[in-house]
């Protein structure tokens, strides 16, 4: 390992280089930009390692896929995305698709970019830890596929086919999604699974009910014409409370309590979880909740989410304009906790529009999935944990994570448990300065060549 | 007469031109763009009639006064606007501020233009028949004073502080504002007042109570962190009802039943008020209410408004981006029905707010202004009559109108009994494709040409 290490050490400036070759690329799959260009790259890297791999059309934007055959006894299915979400009216530090490397004030010196930290930085360094094991060794100590898609950041719509139509050629021991894990004191976290995701796009506007039906009109008539804003306004309503509880009909029956080996994961982590760490990352002066330690954590894993995403309709412009709008649409998102299912959510949310007699919205729902764990005891699991104990590092260990990816997958169609996360740092998905430390990125690349040992070895 | 209606038909091509000159000029308030030249045009419009003008500076957008003695016994302030509504994000069958002339497949030929009903038309137009009575006759029957602003679509901010320092200065026997006023079958439709308006905007963000402060972060942590766009929603539904009734307290309190005279008013338009064409003009199929005839009509005239102008936040842009907003925000205004006031509108609402536990929310209220009418037994009112009459049209008289114009200056800081209107045809005001009908103009011109003489008679 030391050889590798310093091999590691040495390749550092031109492993940086990778890096900012991934991001330069403004793969954002919402907007088509640098798509095919992306995932040329992703296909050339895999080859560079002599593998093979192609880029396999979707109906969408296309999977890039491929293997290394190492001659080894396991098999590692090494999940990726290269595609990015938009920087649409943001204000950056930096240029968002340049690699610059900026002196955050919190971390030091920083790759500041779209991507670099979900999740294009984590799977360039992936590459360049596969070329030096190669470079010092000769041979990777497991056999590799890979699956590496365009639409993640879209939920993912066309993965499930390509998954389903390509499942004999992606069989193996364990998936391992690489990501940088350490918080901002360098603790890693550890997420043992996701929760699903159900995407959708409500639209209300004038009809049979009544409202302008295809063009705003003059202010003043809102007093005898329906309003298509009031109208949404009044059917979010319907479906929260004050305190942010869901009050659509059903919409938790399905939701599990945490199984006693969760539970005993949330004891734990408890006494480890850091909430101003928390609320600093998310630029909050406090939770929507009167909760401490593992019952704030019971609630943030193992309660769904209704989140309003965006919201828009009538005049937004400068100064004043009197309409009433004839539409006004919002963009929503469910998260799914352990037992719920996207179709049933879909269902309750319809049921819950006609039960309100609102059932002229038109609701447009994204693909969604669900969600997906494995069991700390995997394999593939203890393998990433002796990784960083090797490496110094306690990781704290989360029964899940709140965010989404389609783990379900490899859980529960090819049946593979899987792991994520690597040591690193980096911050700001989704919104403006994204980053990832330097040191980090290191760090990253020695225990992502440790883990693949120990996973060989376990 | 007749010498007068030939030289105006003689001369209505060029009378067109200066239509077309008045809308060239994209004079939007709410923007800035074109103000200067618009009001050096209409300064010029008067003096080239021989009158004193000039352009008078205020906090805002500046107002073109001047008058224009005649040696009459009588005085009448003609007031009106410079200034146009945003375009912005509209798509048109022409471009807004050319002038074009297009056969509009319900209409003939009419000008498609921004302004060209509200209300360029109807005040190039009032210059033609003054520059004609001039040519044809020599004098005017009347003299004139003008007071024509640039912040109507603003809802008037700087008018009050211009009519309180210029009051000695705008001494006249009655007000009159030159409108297009007949409906699609060429009904002229009177309104013998408007409604006062309260416009507001309301932003909803993070801070003590939780939410993002300052910038939108991951869609994940709706979960657990409080979320302003479902905060503005379910503030937004305690203001309102499912049948649109305002819930916030004492809000309607201040408003009367109709007048004696009103309702007799109400009574006689039920008999002709055509509510298809209603439907048709703001493009819904039905009324909020299941009313009809007086009913609906006293319902529409008064009941106070509160309509959502537009509302945005979030994220808008194509496809999926999970987003927790830290901020959205709500164009928001009040119609006011007679005796409501400004100051106590926005009272109700600071109180509502506050009883709600929502007072953390930023409202910045615009400058409001109350109500106004004049009695039908006005002599300038009946001089407008008669003309509609003697042009063979029985006007449909309203006790006032649902939309907003700031007579209140006239009728309770000058103590001026207002008249507005004419006859001509136009429509779609503050929406693409505004117009007014060619043929229109030309009766347009003759109305005001006959009412500036009854006025003068009466």
């Amino acid at each position: 390992m030391n050889d590798l290490y310093a091999h590691l050490d040495a390749q550092f400036d031109r492993h940086l280089d990778r890096v900012r070759a991934f991001v330069r690329i403004p793969s954002i799959s919402g907007e088509g930009k640098g798509m095919a260009e992306m995932a040329e790259l992703v296909r050339d890297s895999i080859r560079g390692l002599g593998g093979t791999a192609d880029v396999v059309p979707t109906p969408g934007w296309p999977v890039v896929t491929g293997a290394i055959d190492a001659g080894k006894p396991k098999t590692l299915l090494l999940y990726g995305m290269y595609d990015v979400q938009p920087v649409e009216g943001e204000e950056w530090l930096a240029p968002p698709f340049n690699g610059d490397v900026v002196n955050l004030p919190d971390f030091g010196p920083s790759m500041v970019a779209r991507g670099v930290y979900n999740t294009k930085g984590p799977l360039a360094g992936l590459f360049n830890v596969l070329e030096s094991i190669q470079t010092v060794g000769g041979r990777l100590p497991v056999n590799l596929k890979f699956v590496i898609e365009g639409e993640e950041e879209l939920s993912s719509p066309n993965l499930p086919g390509f998954i389903a139509s390509h499942r004999d050629r992606l069989g193996a021991d364990a998936t391992y999604f690489p990501f940088y894990c350490q918080d901002r004191h360098g603790k890693p976290v550890m997420w043992l699974g996701v929760k699903g995701i159900q995407y959708f796009e409500v639209a209300c506007r004038g009809g049979t009910w009544g409202g302008p039906r295809t063009r705003g009109v003059h202010g003043s008539n809102a007093v005898w014409i329906g309003s298509p804003a009031w109208r949404l306004a009044r059917v979010l309503a319907t479906m929260m409370d004050d305190r942010e509880g869901i009050t659509i009909e059903g919409f938790t029956d399905d939701v599990l309590s945490p199984s006693a080996e969760d539970e005993e994961l949330l004891q734990r982590l408890a006494r480890t979880f850091d909430s101003a760490t928390q609320l600093w990352m998310w630029d909050a002066e406090r939770f929507k909740y009167d909760l401490q330690g593992a019952d704030l954590l019971r609630r943030y894993l193992y309660t769904p989410t209704l989140n309003i995403d965006g919201i828009w309709g009538g005049y937004t412009g400068p100064g004043m304009k009197t309409l009433l709008p004839h539409e006004v649409r919002a963009k929503m998102d469910v998260r799914m906790v352990p037992n719920m299912e996207p179709e049933r959510v879909r269902e309750r949310i319809r049921a819950h529009l006609r039960r309100v007699g609102r059932d002229d919205l038109e609701v447009h729902f994204y693909e969604g999935y669900p969600p997906a764990k494995t069991s700390v005891r995997e394999p593939v699991v203890q393998a990433l944990i002796k990784t960083f104990r090797d490496l110094g590092h306690e990781p704290e260990i989360w029964p899940h994570l709140a965010g989404s990816a389609p783990f379900y997958l490899f859980r529960r169609v090819l049946d593979q448990p899987f792991a994520m996360g690597g040591l690193g740092h980096g911050g700001r998905p989704h919104s403006p300065n994204e980053y990832a430390t330097i040191a980090g990125m290191r760090l990253f690349e020695q225990s992502v060549a440790r883990f693949l040992f120990a996973f060989a070895e376990g």
